[in-house]
């Protein structure tokens, strides 16, 4: 499994040790970032808004296990201990170290053990799959698979990995993602590409509607292979993103199903976004894909209450993709079939699509269902 | 067991046959209402709109098993034939009869099943307890108990009975409530009261931060007892629809725990709301007092998601209330003692008390945990 370590340039390393992971990627080059929104934010995600603003990183340590947030300005020296603790023990100016964390909220790090960490792996980085692997092994809390993610173009590729299972909303960042590429770039370009990618992407992932105080996505460009088309890197680095986003999504707390909503005929992108992730988030929806309950006029109510007004008179709904696409509504008119659209629903993946027949605008999103695991994993975390 | 019975001038009957249920309620006077702010509306819904415009009611027809939404413009059509023929059978003006409905959206009604629930019923309207608990009991779908409320004051009483168990969101209306009092009150008085009671309890309310499409609270004032002093019945409104709606969260789908978050400090009391509404509604939240799990952590990411800007070193928080009142954080000090936390939360209501030390502004919400019972529940609705 390679993705990071397919891009010249990348060499990482990581070790869990219980619920106490760490990895280390070292990657020189232009780099950008997008963060979480909440306004209640981890101390790295302070420190990384700072940092991030003169365009370059050479390594990356992020910790899994304690989120350090929450934890005032101790938890921000923490932050800059634990980048001046890896940029130590890989020979690298800390402050161009990026820092990320996930865990538990409200406690303080564990330095004596990050060093530890730190000193063990800086020996033993290595640009192959199975520091790959160690490292998307690290950054995981709930999460049950690694994520990996690879969009090769003649001239370069884009990489990735990201952690991410619950805590998760539509909003800026949404998870851990750290994306290597051997393209060379500005820092402006990739920023905007980033931007774009994440918006279009991991922000349109809902497994429970919360909004982590810990996202970021971290893009580093080493620039071995050169100068590319702006057009061509941004479309491959929002495949790579996307990739990432819909593994986020499959790997939902307790999930069983993937859920993916396609709006189309918006008056725009934007109301789109916003009537597909609504929808995506909506436990009632989520509860009735997880029965594999056609009970589509959920759906519906989910779009209704996104916040856009649209005349329900004009609208058509299918579920299931395909072949198996069965028409629910049509330009406002019920045609279901209940037996075929419960079949449509007997998949390891879900599609509703929507059409508003109000304009051209189009957006998708992705989520999972909810089910009796989800309860179970999120009723005992901290214990 | 009596509230709207306990009104002079009001008169109920109800039946319930399987999912079907009807009922009927008979007051003649000044009348207002609230509706859900859902786009996509029940026939009955925009049927309403129109109706309460007037600022008088004679009676109300309310089904239970169809929601009659997303029904175009047949489902107007048969919103007005269910006030017709109710009207018909109470002997009444049908343009004066409120038509509320709640049940699977994307269904016609069954106008002749509710044709012959309004004939049986309209010669058994009583003003005692059995005919209230029949109505009430017509009107739940998956509620587990029936929602009553009074408040009485010396020249006056307010009396409710409503349902609501899931599609739960803070949203103008919010379920279905049925409200009555002898007090005499202009149509402008009743409706301002009727808007900022239902804004300060039904609105803040949440099961799962669905929104339904058929969300509506009407207030008919028999005017029996003379007139009264605004402010008095504004209070007293307010603590009827506080009761019920605190009903309505202890109720709420697979509930084991009622959850209520005490928002103060704030720089208004919208934005309180906002932020407590925010932490109620929270999955991660909900999930950890299910678990009895004090993860107070997560209560601090919700307010900070709730898009309101305020400085975690103010903050202070408590779970508990009462003696048993646990400090977690004190301005921004994480004092947490998981032992006395946990004793707190093993308790059939969980209060969560945040003071934000920003200015007076201050609100509560209400709302209940999400345990595997919810997924069961919404799992297999329409089956």
């Amino acid at each position: 499994m390679k993705s990071i370590c397919a891009i010249e340039g990348v060499e990482c390393a990581g070790i869990r040790e219980g619920k106490y992971g760490l990895a280390l990627v070292r990657a020189a080059g232009t780099a950008a970032a997008v963060f979480t929104r909440n306004r209640v934010r981890a101390a790295c995600i302070d420190l990384m808004r700072e940092r991030i603003k003169k365009g370059f990183l050479e390594a990356l340590v992020a910790n899994s296990g304690c989120a350090n947030a929450f934890t005032g300005k101790r938890g921000l020296q923490d932050a800059e201990s634990m980048a001046m603790i890896a940029g130590d023990a890989m020979g690298i100016d800390p402050t161009r170290v990026a820092v990320a964390s996930t865990g538990v909220i409200g406690r303080y790090l564990n330095l004596p053990l990050i060093e530890r960490q730190c000193r063990f792996l800086a020996g033993r980085l290595a640009r192959d799959g199975q520091a790959e692997e160690a490292a998307a092994g690290a950054i995981m809390t709930t999460d049950l698979v690694q994520k990996h993610a690879l969009a090769r173009r003649e001239t370069f590729a884009v990489g990735g990995i990201c952690k991410g299972s619950g805590m998760i909303a539509p909003n800026m960042g949404t998870m851990l993602a750290f994306i290597y590429t051997d393209a060379s770039l500005r820092p402006e370009d990739l920023s905007s590409s980033l931007r774009t990618a994440a918006e279009r992407t991991f922000n349109r992932v809902v497994v429970d509607g919360d909004t982590s105080t810990n996202d970021i996505a971290i893009c580093t460009a080493t620039g071995h292979a050169g100068r590319v088309n702006p057009a061509e890197f941004s479309e491959a680095l929002e495949e790579c993103c996307r990739s990432l986003a819909i593994q986020i999504a499959a790997d939902g707390e307790g999930a069983t199903k993937l859920i993916e909503v396609r709006v189309r005929g918006a008056t725009g992108e934007g109301v789109a976004a916003e009537i597909a992730r609504t929808i995506v988030a909506s436990p009632l929806v989520k509860t009735a894909v997880y029965g594999e309950d056609p009970n589509w006029g959920r759906v519906m109510a989910a779009a209704g209450r996104a916040g856009h007004d649209f005349d329900p008179e004009r609208v058509t709904l299918w579920i299931g993709e395909g072949e198996a696409r069965v028409p629910l509504v049509e330009r406002g008119a019920i045609l279901a079939d209940p037996a075929r659209a419960k079949r449509a629903m007997q998949q390891n993946r879900v599609v509703f699509e929507l059409d508003l027949g109000e304009g051209g605008g189009e957006a998708s999103a992705w989520g999972c269902d909810l089910t009796e695991r989800y309860v179970e994993i999120n009723g005992r975390y901290t214990t």
